[in-house]
Order: C-alpha cells, then structure tokens, then sequence
C-alpha cells in the first residue's frame, strides 16, 4: 500500500543497535528505562531540541538538520497516551495538559489515544489535544482529515509506534540508530509477521547516530529477478 | 577492552531491521530460515561470492568492495558447527569436509568449534580444518596464535556470533543491514547484559543494504560531557 499521493503517516524514533527505544523498567522516574537516556543523547545536546524545551544554548551540527527535516511539512500529529503524561497516571484529571508548558513546540492538532475520554484542550500558538478513545486507526483517520495535506507526525512512544508498524500505517519511517547494546527494553518490531521489505530513501552519518530513513508499507513478494 | 595492537576478531553479518540474522523454523531445506534468504539477496548476485562457490558470472558493484574489504587482512578463521557442516548431522563421519569443495575458499586454518573431536583436515590451497572441543576462548586463541599477525575471521553462523558478541571478544562488527523485517528467528543479539557502547567506523550505502562497522568492545560508562 502507497499513499504517496495523500497525506502521509512519518515516525521518526531512536533505537539500539538491538533493536529497543527504551531500556527495561520504565518508571515515572526513568520514563525511557534503564540505560534508555543513552539513546538520546544524540539530540537532547541540540539546540533545537533545547529550544523546544525553552532552554537556552545547544550543539548546532548535522543532527540538527536531520531533525528539522523530520519536523518539516506536518500538519498534524498522533501521539499514545504515555508520551502525553506520566506512566502510571490514572485517568485524566483535568488538568494534566502534557510536559511542554502553555505554548507547546507543536503548532498544529495533536490527537492523542487513550482508554479515557476528554474534551479537546487548546493551547497557546495553536497546539490543541484532542482525545481518541476507539483506536489508533480512528486517530490517524482525524489527523488525516486535521492536516491540511501536509503530513501526518507519530511522534510516540515505542509502544504505539509498534502497534502502527504491526498494522502496516507507517509510511515513512527513519531510524536514528545509536551504536549501543542495551540487551533488554521495549522493541520497536515485537510479535509482527513478517517478511516485511521497506525501501531504503538515504543515510546520513552525524554525531553519535546514523539516520536511515525508509519507505515502509511495500509488498513482501519477491523480485523476480 | 581494545587489541588494536594485536590480531583483532573480525566479523561480519546481514541482519534484518528487526535484528534478526536467519528466519524461524530453520531446516536442512532452509538452512537460514524461513525469508532468511532475503538477508542474503544482496550477497548471492555478485560474481565474488558466485566466485567462490564456484559459479561464473554475477554482478559488480559497491558490495564487491565491501565483500573485499570484509575479507582482507585474514590469517585464520573460527566457525560454528552449524555452518561448516549440515544443521542437525551427527557426529563427525570423517567424510564430510565442508560446502566447499576440494578448494575451499578461505586457503588459512579455520577453527570449527564442536561438541565432536576430530583430527585436522587439510585441504587444497591452503585450507586446513581444525576441530576445537573445548569452547570459543579457545578457538579464539588458537586462531590468534595461527593467524601470524593478521586478523582472525568469525564467519558464523548466528548463534556462534551472538556467543562471541556476548562475551565481549569480537573487535570490529560489520552489520549488513537490509530493508526487511523478518518478525521472527533467531536474534544476533539476545540476553545480552547492557547497556555496551560501541563506534561506528564507516557508513557505506549501496544496492539492496546499508553496511555499519562498528568497532565494539567499549567501555560501557557515560561520557561526562
């Protein structure tokens, strides 16, 4: 399945050369799992990934091209739940409005999926959460129809990166992978059935991390030659 | 640990996204697998490897280099059982001497590590099997001591790699990542203690798989900055 010629679903995520973005034992207190902070050390030293944690200074070098390319053209965004909030939180309260402050680093719809239902909040610079409760196919369908022909950005975590990889959603996705073992932690691909073939669109080595960007939803025939 | 300064284990393997280096239910039928022929697709076109299996013909492009390079430098050489003879034979018959043929194409000494002792058998060109019964650090150090200076190949399978990769004794990785996911088989890396750093040496791009040295090893602390 192609969807070149429509909205598309991108997801961009770190991960071991073992195949984890996320260490084990994730916790409110180590929210990547043990040995999961080193999968980001790639860009949390970013200026640009600094900024939209409003703090100030940062690294300008490859990397940061390669993450302004990841955020360029998007209209709208999924994200799971536990990106959203605190592991283990119970149901919304009403008050939780995500980590990134009243003006969060989105600018477009952020539908988020979860078991619990909650009115839309607006947010300053024209972020707005929007709560989907029947599923991650539902969630793509309405950023589809909330992007305005841009592209659609799954931003995560890993869990529900796996379930739109499993379900063969993901249009393009690139892999920042850190040459580390972590031995244990969440997979990205756990339990699909495969052959699944991607298709390579390019490679760029940066500090600290080689990005492979692919075309993903292609057949899983053989080519006949 | 690093042995820049003496001969270095060496090892080179095609891997699937998903981190798998053969597909399930592996057979005499297939040896590598269900789909674990894929991992291999690349490989199996070029007129080196067709080369050394005897077969005219083939392809030249940027793998021909990379196969090159992967096996330039080589003294002496350790494999798994699995691989120099068929997946669940018996013990050594004193007839079976390889896949390939009267001439092997290593011409150095190749430690095959067993369960089932047998005397050395020499090859032409230069070739010669030795059969190591008492484990991998042994092999190894045979294969130092034989390999006069140069490098020392692992050449596989699988599950031999990950034994090694677990103990900490191979130098220099090189993952032969291709656009696939398998969704089953078996892992390169699988009940490893982490997290460990390895240093990507090069990044080459070419037809069909991306190719990632990794110089391994490392030490498994934070960097203070």
């Amino acid at each position: 399945m192609r969807r070149e010629a429509m909205s598309r679903l991108r997801c961009h995520i770190s991960i071991s050369l073992d195949g984890f973005v996320a260490g084990p034992n994730q916790s409110e207190e180590e929210p990547i799992g043990e040995g999961g902070e080193l999968l980001h050390d790639w860009v949390v030293s970013l200026a640009a990934w600094r900024e939209t944690h409003h703090l100030e200074g940062g690294e300008e070098n490859e990397n940061s091209r390669i993450v302004a390319e990841a955020r360029g053209n998007i209209g709208a965004a999924v994200m799971g739940r536990n990106m959203f909030g605190p592991i283990g939180g119970g149901p919304w309260d009403g008050e939780w409005n995500g980590w990134w402050g009243d003006d969060p680093p989105y600018h477009y719809p952020v539908y988020v999926v979860t078991h619990h239902p909650r009115d839309p909040v607006e947010m300053e610079g024209g972020t707005t959460f929007r709560f989907v409760t029947d599923g991650i196919e539902s969630a793509l369908e309405q950023a589809r129809a909330a992007a305005g022909g841009k592209d659609v950005m799954l931003w995560g975590g890993g869990q529900i990166i796996s379930e739109y990889l499993a379900a063969g959603l993901i249009d393009e996705l690139e892999l920042h992978v850190v040459p580390i073992v972590l031995g244990a932690g969440s997979r990205l691909w756990d339990g699909l059935d495969g052959p699944m073939k991607y298709e390579l669109v390019r490679v760029v080595e940066a500090p600290g991390v080689t990005h492979l960007k692919y075309r993903t939803g292609l057949s899983d025939s053989r080519d006949p030659a």
